[in-house]
């Protein structure tokens, strides 16, 4: 597992480093939160990321969760001191564990594994989620595309959607994609929609 | 905001009990993990719950997410030592944060905070979720309903539909409720589905 440390503090990324050396990791890199700092991360392609940011600003923080949007990895944010605001930011961002002020280093292995797991439950909800609204759109534009071969072929419903399954194959497409293509053109056409 | 603190430790409560306080949360209350505590938390009633579990069993831990599965409010976890399993099913259980090890009492509201967060956020995805498969559901049963009604009464599939809305509110009752009572009746009458 390759691990990023980025660090602005620098005074906590010694005791990060070491924890996760003691528990058996060693493909870790810290970055310095400065300079071309994200496509240097971006090439790295790190699996986790465990972000020591001290006592950011709005600025320095907001930045930070750019970053972490933009990875989509599990990630680990160190700070010294916090609002509400700024935990919320973070949350909405996607950052899986967020941790204020005061470590030592045997906790480093324990908040990486929770920000690993949540990380993984977020994200599989997030693709249920997405899974089922497209499955839904695919179906709204499937039953309108069949309900258009019903009225004006004067088919039966099962025989509409072999129609669009049948041609969906012989073009190598999808049936969603079909269908769509179908609703365009009749609206184009002017057939009864 | 109720804040109840289930304690089965009794080291960190005090710790936990005076970080609220400070941080000017009065309303809060120390329930020992044993005898009937789950019945007393249902009245209770809390609004956060934080979970002060010390070293648990499998088994303790088991009964305390089955609690917490129970109550679905935000729950921080609290405890000495910790796996990955632990950390796995205290996650899956919907707890929202999870500390193992150290606390100071200036840590607690930020710990707090997190927590309700998560909460919010993790619900919020599972409400949109359940939001969407419900509305796949339910469209698949008033498609279906509507092609049997297109098919054995040869409406066009706009027609068909207002008469479905128009049986469901005479009889006061939602189109999925109309559909799926069409579909059942379909399939006892011999019907062409």
């Amino acid at each position: 597992m390759r691990i990023a440390i980025i660090d602005e503090s620098g005074l906590r990324a010694t005791i990060l480093e070491e924890g996760l050396r003691e528990a058996g990791f060693d493909d870790i890199e810290v970055v310095l939160a400065q300079g071309a700092f994200v496509a240097r991360l971006e090439r790295m392609a790190p699996d986790v990321v465990l972000m020591n940011l001290g006592n950011p600003s709005r600025d320095s923080l907001e930045e930070m969760l750019a970053v972490s949007r933009a990875l989509a990895r599990p990630i680990a944010m160190f700070v010294d001191q916090s609002d509400d605001a700024m935990i919320g930011a973070a949350i909405d961002a996607g950052v899986s564990a967020y941790v204020v002020d005061g470590l030592r280093k045997e906790r480093v292995k324990p908040i990486l594994d929770l920000a690993i797991r949540r990380f993984h439950a977020f994200s599989k909800l997030q693709a249920d989620l997405a899974e089922a609204r497209t499955e839904l759109a695919e179906r709204k534009t499937i039953d309108r595309a069949k309900a258009i071969l019903m009225q004006s072929r004067k088919l039966g419903e099962a025989e509409a959607y072999a129609l669009l399954r049948s041609t969906a194959m012989n073009q190598g497409r999808r049936i969603a994609e079909v269908a769509d293509a179908l609703i365009t053109a009749a609206g184009l056409l002017g057939g009864k929609e």
